[in-house]
């Protein structure tokens, strides 16, 4: 038999806090008023859950101010930004970027470091890693304290655990890059893992371009393409960890090997290499290549607009696979898709529509992501701060005997 | 801002009842220790739980039993078979079924008809419906209380009001089919409609060969292929209620133009017309044969054997891109492919492995559906089931306005 959690009632008051407290994560503020509104509980319940929250830190209560609806003024109620802070990291394989975060989203002392891709070895990124965190560390305000640190990482994440067990275009394998990290910094906090696809979708569900969204693709291009997907407003994590490998859909099964051991994947169609030579550049021509071309494409330059189209084209047809598997509100393309935005989305539109029934019926836009490449830096650190949105007061059961955990 | 649902008292109420009538619905049934380890509420919140549930003839206590474990013998509690039914109606293009089915998942009074797939107009379905229902609810015992009917279509239905938006191979577009159900057969009750990949998802994984899964692909041909997605333990719906339509991804971007306006779906792959194709019989055979190319298949016959594992080798193609996305613990194939299992599972799975880097890590496994063509019959019942399994005690909200819903 599967094992259920029935609920008590501290577990009742916890996931009422923590329903108040992921509102105002998510908008900043809010008045007493809205939030009432908002999650259906009654204002004296609600008074009382602000209070335990303010309690603790989490948040303030102003004056009350005119909501312009009937009835008193209420008390708007934000999110305290100087108490708490995440350390959120992003390891790609051009660049890697560290910043802290805190409640609302607000990132702090963010830098991100370019590198050169053949040299991505574990030593060498814990080595970047180390300066550029102590940067961010020592830059906090001393009585912000730091509750967790959220590593995003360009490949398969393993469920729960965070182990990277496979890092295509970083060379890695079974990489246990949160205890890593942890050791150098000698900071005993919990550590979250992540894959970048997945952190990015959930960065742009809470503070982007999927904000109110319920259902989501989010579609990421750097070196490979990945991706993740938002379902009923949560998280498609699979059973491993694994959910969302949407660079690695077959969309042309005689096509060319992937080095994910398939063919004709949807990577080696719209992916870095793929766009270099469709818009007749040098397919392995990296970043500077790709800065050179869209610069051209935006001067309008026929050779780049035609090869853009092109693989706009290609865009359309997989998102029409997964348009009518995930039957989502928004598609959000992140990295280098969030750039190359503006000259695929006509066609990948159009594509999409004419080749999806669901397409056709729910509308479902192309939109760019917000945060661009930042995308996935920022997922990293909502990722470390889920245990605090989830159990605000921290007095559920002890942390799992697993200190590095993956976004669930 | 999104609304989000806080609990108060009574849904948690709600939450725990609904949490073990579920438990015991799944079961059939469990003793009280058991109830009490599997929801980790303790002893004398669910002995309150039970004896309301018995309270509303929902279950039954029986003697306590010596359980094995240490502790006093535990009474065993049962779900009752007795007192509620729902009508599960199964609308597929080859035939149509019917059957009353109560708590526990245990049927009766089932027929399945079998029909012309030429003449699938509405007002023929319904006319071989209503005597079928009419011959089930007949037969059903004067005090087992009819609360609610579910319909599986094979097409794309609307979410929430169960909409037929359309069934390409029934020739429906627009059909409230539930609501015009309902008026043939004159009761008051719910009327849900979902499409019949999801239901049959559903039941496969409450009562089937997904039980105790929490992540599900489940893969369903019959004229066309469909399918449904169990994430996380719930299903997968997307925004409209159209996710999981997994015959329409495309495998092979060059390939035919399939009636669904794509190119190169799954469905023109693995579907009935490829089956048939691919084991050297005329494509439009259907059903007589396909059970003359199964029993040749059976006694050996080579080129059907051939055929088979060259369509188990597309079907692992398609799979490796679900599995990719979906990361599943578990791959069911239902209806057509449920027979064609034994023939197509090694090349399949073979294919399935050396494509996902996914699938090697899960080691997800390709099962027969244990329902056979009868999972979305199982699950139309169980979709109509959900509104009682939710809030047990039916204290909750008053029914949405739309009378017919889809399966959430």
């Amino acid at each position: 038999m599967a094992r259920v959690v029935g609920l008590g009632p501290d577990a009742l008051r916890r996931s009422n806090l923590s329903t108040v407290l992921r509102l105002l994560h998510g908008e900043g503020r809010a008045t007493r008023a809205e939030l009432t509104a908002l999650t259906g509980l009654n204002r004296s319940t609600v008074a009382a859950l602000v209070r335990e929250l303010n309690d603790h830190g989490l948040v303030t209560e102003g004056d009350a101010v005119a909501t312009g609806a009937p009835g008193r003024p209420s008390p708007m109620v934000s999110v305290r930004t100087d108490r708490v802070a995440v350390l959120a990291v992003d390891i790609k394989v051009d660049s890697i970027a560290v910043a802290t975060m805190t409640l609302g989203g607000t990132r702090l002392g963010q830098q991100r470091v370019r590198r050169d891709r053949h040299d991505t070895t574990v030593d060498a990124t814990l080595d970047v890693l180390e300066e550029l965190a102590r940067d961010s560390l020592d830059a906090l305000p001393r009585r912000q304290r730091l509750i967790g640190i959220g590593i995003a990482v360009a490949g398969l994440v393993r469920h729960p655990d965070g182990m990277v067990d496979l890092g295509p275009n970083l060379g890695w394998s079974q990489v246990p890059i949160g205890e890593l990290l942890k050791a150098r910094l000698r900071r005993r906090v919990p550590v979250t893992v992540g894959n970048d696809g997945d952190t990015g979708a959930l960065a742009e569900r809470v503070h982007g371009a999927g904000r109110g969204v319920e259902h989501l693709i989010y579609l990421s291009g750097e070196v490979g393409v990945g991706g993740g997907i938002i379902s009923s407003g949560r998280p498609l994590t699979g059973s491993m960890g694994y959910a969302g490998e949407v660079g690695h859909v077959t969309i042309d099964a005689d096509g060319d090997r992937c080095g994910c051991g398939n063919t004709g994947c949807w990577e080696l169609l719209i992916g870095e290499r793929a766009v270099l030579r469709a818009t007749g550049r040098l397919g392995d021509g990296g970043q500077d290549a790709l800065t050179e071309m869209l610069l051209a494409a935006g001067d309008g330059e026929p050779e780049a607009r035609r090869g853009l189209a092109e693989i706009g084209r290609w865009t359309g047809i997989g998102l029409a696979s997964l348009v009518n598997l995930f039957d989502p509100q928004r598609i959000v393309l992140g990295g280098l898709h969030a750039e190359l935005h503006p000259f695929l989305v006509d066609a990948a539109t159009s594509e999409l529509r004419s080749r999806s029934l669901v397409a056709t019926r729910s509308g479902a836009e192309i939109v760019p992501a917000a945060f661009g490449i930042d995308s996935s830096l920022v997922g990293a650190g909502e990722a470390a701060l889920q245990p605090l949105l989830d159990d605000p007061t921290g007095t559920s059961a002890p942390a799992p005997s697993m200190p590095a955990h993956a976004l669930g």
